[in-house]
C-alpha cells in the first residue's frame, strides 16, 4: 500500500497542475491555491466553496457553469488559510457579492469566519451556509457531537449553483441554502481506512472483513465496528439510521446521493445502491433524482456514504437536472 | 481486502439494476445482459460493443446519445456469449445496419464472429472493427504476442458513436474506425493485483512496493517487475514505451488518455497526469485533447494506463468534443 506520487512539497500543485491540462475551463490563480471558472458569468452570484485537499475530486470538479465559481484548497485535511478564502472571496466578487458554502468542522469555520469578516470590512456582500449533513452522532461517541459537512455539501453545490446560475440574488441564494440544509443527511461506512502518502500506517485500526459504520473523511473513525456479512445488511443498517433521522412516511418523495468514498469499485458501489433503492421502495418512498458516483472522497478509503434530501420543493430537482460543465458532477 | 456484493449468481443483475435506477436513459432487454439507450435515434448507425464484465464503468457508461446504442455483457472476465451479442444485434438493427467494435482477445473474438455471421446469414448489414491498442508485447511475453484491446477503445466509442451521431453511414463509419484503430497505442502498470469476488489472493503477484509495467485487464501480469521510485519515474518509463511505439517527431499531435485501472485515487492520478503531459510537452507534442478519467477498469486493480492516439485528422477532436450523455465519458 503506497501513494502514487513525488513528494509532499509539490503534491497539491502537481495535482492541481494535471487537473488544469486536463480541464480547459478550469484555471489557477496566481501562486494561490485557487480554482476558478475562467467561464464565469460576472452577471450571476458566485459560489465558493473549498476545504483541505485529500477529498479529490471535490473540490474543483465541481467548479463550473451552474456549480461554483471558485474552489480554494488547504494542504492535506487541513482547511484553506483565512488569508488564502479572502484572495478568493476578491477574485469572485464582480459587484454582486458571493455566496458561500462551508463544511462543519470547527477549523474550517474559523478559517472561512475570519476571511469572511475580512471581506464585509472591505465592503463587499457575502453571505454563507454551513453545511451539516452528517447524522452520525451517537452515544458513544458523546465528545463528537458536531454534525459534520459530508458528502451532502455536493447537493448544495449543485442546487444553488443552478439556482445562480438561472439569476437568484444572494439573499434568495441564502433562504434556499438555509431550507436545503437542514433537510440534507449522510451517513457512510468505510471497509479499509485511509492511509496518508509516504505512511503505510492506516489513520484508524479496522481489521479485515470488518465494517466501520459512521466514518468521518478525515480519518476519523466511526461509532461501530462490526464483522463484513453482505451489501444488502450494509444497506439495512445505513437505511435504519436515514429512518431515525428523517422519521419518514410511505409516498415522501428523496433525492439519494450514494458516494464512493476513495477506492469502492463501481461494480460493488452499484450492486450497494440497488440495495439502497430497494429498501427505500419498500417503505414507500419515492426517489425522482439519484445520483451515483464519486464526489467527496478520504483519500484511498474504500467506503460509501448515502445522503438523503427530503424534497420540499419541486424545483429543487429542476436545478439538480440543469446543465454543468463541472466535471466530477 | 473484500468485495462489497451479495452472491456470484445475483453479482451482474444486480450491478445492472443499480445503474438503471441511477441513469434514466439506460434500460435493460428482456432477460438478457444487454443494455441500450431508450433514447436512441432510429435514423442512425447504432454501435454496438460490449464484453465481460469486471471493467466497469465500461461497458454501459459509454451507452447514450453519441456514443454506444447499446452494450452486451458477458460474467467476469468472460465474453458475451455468440447467442447474446446476436440478441444485441437483432435489437439493435432498424435498418441502417450496425456497427460492432470488439476487444481483441480470443474468446470475444470468436462469440462475436459468430454473432456478426449468424446476423448476417439473416440479411442484416454488419460492419466491425477490432481493436488492439495494446503495445506490451515484449521479449520475455512471446506467448503473448496479441496486442490486446485496452482502454483505447473508448477513443473508437466515442470518435465513432459521434460521427455516427452526425449522419456517418456504415461504411464511413468502417473506414474511419480502420483509420483510428492503426493510430491507437496504450499502456500501463499496476502497483496492486484485482482480487476475485469471494477470493482473498491477488490474480498474479506484486509484492508491496512493487510496479509492473504492461499488465492486462483480465488479471494477466505485465512484462516488468520493478520497485516503484516516483510518479516521474513511473511516467518516464511509459512515455519510453510509447515514443518507441510510434517514433513520433516534434510538433506532433495527439490525443491523451489517462485511464484509472481501478483504484487508483484522483489525488495520484492528477499528478501521474501531470508528469506524463511534462514528459511528452519536453519532447514537443502537441495535446489538443486531453481527457482523465476511469473508463476502462480490471476490478480492484491499482494502476493507470496511459493511451495516445496521433491524430491524423482534426475532426477527431470535433467527435471527442462533441456531447454524449453517457455517464462515464
Amino acid at each position: 500500500m503506497f501513494t502514487i506520487f513525488n513528494n509532499h512539497q509539490t503534491m497539491i500543485s502537481q495535482y492541481i497542475s494535471g487537473l488544469l491540462a486536463a480541464h480547459r475551463h478550469l484555471a489557477k490563480w496566481q501562486e494561490f491555491p485557487i480554482i476558478y471558472n475562467r467561464y464565469q458569468d460576472d452577471q450571476i452570484v458566485p459560489i465558493l466553496s473549498g476545504g483541505g485537499s485529500g477529498h479529490e475530486p471535490a473540490h474543483a470538479g465541481f467548479v463550473g457553469d451552474g456549480m461554483l465559481a471558485g474552489a480554494v484548497y488547504g494542504n492535506l485535511f487541513t482547511p484553506p488559510c483565512a488569508s488564502d478564502i479572502l484572495e478568493a472571496l476578491r477574485l469572485l466578487d464582480k459587484g454582486k457579492g458571493v455566496f458561500v458554502i462551508i463544511k462543519n468542522f470547527e477549523a474550517d469555520l474559523r478559517e472561512f469566519k475570519t476571511a469572511i469578516a475580512l471581506a464585509r470590512q472591505e465592503g463587499r456582500q457575502i453571505r454563507y451556509i454551513v453545511s451539516h449533513d452528517d447524522i452520525s452522532v451517537e452515544p458513544k461517541n458523546r465528545f463528537q457531537m458536531r454534525h459534520r459537512g459530508l458528502a451532502g455539501t455536493i447537493l448544495l453545490h449543485k442546487i444553488i449553483g443552478a439556482a445562480a446560475q438561472q439569476g437568484a440574488d444572494l439573499l434568495r441564494l441564502e433562504k434556499l441554502a438555509f431550507s436545503l440544509a437542514t433537510e440534507i443527511a449522510t451517513i457512510g461506512f468505510a471497509t479499509k481506512s485511509a492511509h496518508l502518502p509516504e505512511t503505510t500506517h492506516p489513520l484508524f485500526d479496522l481489521a479485515d472483513n470488518q465494517i466501520s459504520y459512521g466514518i468521518g473523511i478525515h480519518g476519523e473513525e466511526g461509532y461501530r465496528t462490526v464483522p463484513y456479512v453482505s451489501s444488502e445488511a450494509l444497506a439495512v443498517e445505513i437505511t435504519n439510521k436515514l429512518q431515525i433521522a428523517f422519521h419518514w412516511q410511505e409516498g415522501e418523495a428523496f433525492i439519494l446521493l450514494v458516494n464512493n468514498l476513495g477506492t469502492t469499485t463501481d461494480l460493488e458501489q452499484g450492486i450497494f445502491l440497488n440495495d439502497i433503492c430497494q429498501l427505500l421502495d419498500l417503505d414507500g418512498l419515492s426517489l425522482p433524482f439519484i445520483k451515483s458516483g464519486k464526489l467527496m472522497t478520504s483519500l484511498d478509503m474504500k467506503g460509501i456514504s448515502v445522503t438523503l434530501c427530503r424534497i420540499k420543493d419541486n424545483q429543487w430537482i429542476d436545478y439538480l437536472q440543469a446543465p454543468t460543465n463541472a466535471y466530477a458532477w
